[in-house]
């Protein structure tokens, strides 16, 4: 079915250069390789190229969260994709599932958790900044994702309304801080995931979670990727690449009466 | 709500010792840590605490996906999940996807993608080899994942029965053989997504996938993951790591008049 | 004893801001922290501090052959420290040894083999670029060790003037065009270490290699370094990393009845 | 020159199996690839093989400080030779400098410095075990640089005995407590290297060395090596690598009004 006005639309002309647009009949997208018309793009099928002013060849694609996260806007460090899949695929999360995330950030894991709950889950959004809620609640209207995901503008270390959650996602300073609510909200056997940057969090995060006798399967890991440079009889990995971005803690919860928070 | 005879259960003792088990009313799990009768976790709740026969506490916890594949029949290379979970985020997929997937294997990633496209989403599953199918089918019913799933014995290379999928998951020695087939099977801009153990077969498939004109956005990375060992004021990696699993390769479905598969 | 004119010394603002100069009665160093005279430092000890115009400290210290490599003229890609580390190592050389490099660029890895070999010793570099060997030698200068090299416009793949050296080491596109005038140059036992930037290199020069049966212990790696911020709680890698540079492959030369260069 | 009882050769049948060995007349060398008798060796040339009693070629070498490392008596963790070949380079020693080392362990480091200080050089070695002071006295007799190392039974937080060395080198479990010591060792200007296990050891020797005021340029790091398998179209990383060995500390003594040391 041909592309209408109304319809998103990703324009991927390179790695680096790639919109997310809205149709509108009058509308221009501006790049630094020449502009296109939105009237040149309506009535093509997805996966056709148009070509800019300047004669770069454009392709038309269909968003995937993957590219939403490139053109969000961004107010805070963000969880890297490498990262947000393993807590992902680790939290064992699916279609239905409840989620809590604090903070929430400017949505990028947020958006990652709603793609997978599904209709039927619910991703519990906790941020203590207005402004990050706000650019976070743009973001998933973009990725036309938020109508599964309730944000609330509270501190997760007083607690959270919900009970019986599949998961828990913290990406904050101090989440031994916030173990006591976490515990609470997650149902039992239910995973926590933790992302910090700092080592010394690891560490702090780790040896709270061994205290309170609440949590087991406690571990600590960090993921890098390395990008390649294919070419014929000339393959090697980029010269650059992304040596830190932060670290992951997973753990689960169990019912013990020696647990702190029984 | 108290287990009951036929419900799933994981009896975790740490991380080297996790049995998935169906509970029977005179069933005994047996460990080189002790036994353990089913008729002592009947009437337990998940998340509770028994003991084995020698002493050893053993938690009653929820089987997750990651939990199924420490305890699934292998018989063939497998898909590691710091591969197999950015391979799923960067394909887009979600609750309702409908992808294919080549060669099957035991079924490692299979269990990720059922997980992941739910009740109203299928994997459609080829292998050449029919004793891997079986495993795999074997697999994915003890996950409970299997309605999922349809598992063809056939050769992915001479072509598949979809059509408009909404992504393409290849773990075969020859990708390059099976892009035509790809291509018709994929719905335009959805993505195909390649693992790979050597260098050398990334450098063929890039390559062919180049050359056809019928992908764009090609690009290949590894992925590493180095676990801690967190101790107080005694942080550290743990001295033997995963050095290589494999490499992976995304690309996407374009229309182009020039695609050698048009 | 005070630093006079004619003394060489390493201007350290920094770890981007490090300059070896020759002191010189009316001589400025000019810098973007602002200008030293260095009348100023002339009478100073090795080890003490001065300040620029705009005051910035700036220590006075003792050049190491790590930092020539910092003010060293490039003209080529050169060889890091981190490989060119464990190429030497691996080398086993030491004061006294002769070795025989080829490509030598602009004398990165010469330097660091003139160092090792002492007065004793001597290093052999071969190129076929004028232009790098002039640069080489005007750096071997800059950092005094130009006594213990001799240069030759020469190309290595016709052979080389030296036998019974205790090492080669090559950095050019196609060591395996290399191997016979290698071997004819090393002592029996002796190694040859190999530095080359893309993985089809390592695989054709290591079967290569493996062919000939003139080279036993054959192996190659890469080498990456990962460096720390550290702050009071908050240590953690850099962001950025360098995620390649080369691969680094190493043999021995033996004395085989099949070998093809006997 | 062929060889002779008393000569010291390296047996080398594959990776796994390298032996140095002094030739005596009647000298048989045992290994589960069958024996050899020295007789059989001796007479031969260095680089020339003979082959076990059950049929292995083995060849003969001439050992280097690497060779060595593979066949120490081992009591203590080892500095892994990507370690120091890195902290040697940082060092920027050469062919007669002096250096002092404290823990020696059970001499890995002290030959490599030995083996780059020469025979006008001097490495001078502390350790507070005196048995390992007698394993790395004859490791360095075995591999024939004894001469070149002086062992002190001492604890280098007390002090050293050396003055103007050229760096000084640590691996020992509080090296923040040796700072003072390893300041008075030093020359101006002259690096210290150190070696620790956890980041926790990285983080307190670092911000001891910057709260003394006596030490800049300061830095930390760790490297990694990754091993290949090369075969003709099927080249990768070996699956396991080893992922952690320790962290290395960069600085250099400086003459500060503000130096704690002064």
């Amino acid at each position: 079915m041909p592309l209408e006005p109304g319809d998103k639309v990703l324009v991927y002309i390179d790695e680096k250069r790639r919109f997310v647009i809205v149709l509108e009949e009058d509308g221009i997208l501006g790049t630094d390789k020449g502009y296109i018309k939105h009237s040149d793009i309506i009535g093509r099928d997805i996966g056709e190229a148009v070509y800019t002013s300047r004669g770069f060849k454009a392709y038309l694609l269909k968003p995937t969260i993957s590219d939403y996260l490139h053109v969000f806007k961004r107010a805070t460090q963000v969880i890297y994709p490498k990262d947000s899949s393993l807590m992902i695929y680790l939290s064992g999360i699916g279609p239905g599932s409840r989620v809590v995330e604090a903070g929430v950030g400017t949505g990028f894991l947020t958006l990652s958790l709603a793609n997978i709950v599904g209709d039927n889950g619910r991703v519990y959004g906790y941020d203590i900044k207005k402004q990050n809620l706000e650019i976070a609640r743009r973001n998933l209207e973009l990725a036309g994702l938020g109508s599964r995901v309730e944000l609330y503008h509270a501190d997760i270390r007083s607690g959270v309304h919900q009970r019986n959650v599949d998961a828990v996602f913290l990406d904050m300073p101090d989440p031994w801080n916030a173990l006591e609510a976490v515990y609470k909200a997650l149902k039992p056997s239910a995973p926590i995931l933790v992302y910090v940057p700092t080592i010394n969090q690891v560490e702090k995060t780790v040896l709270a979670m061994r205290r309170t006798n609440c949590f087991i399967a406690v571990k600590a890991m960090e993921t890098l990727v390395r990008e390649y440079i294919v070419n014929e009889e000339a393959t090697r990995p980029k010269t650059l690449m992304i040596g830190h971005t932060g670290y992951i803690i997973f753990g689960r919860k169990v019912i013990d009466p020696t647990c702190a928070y029984q």
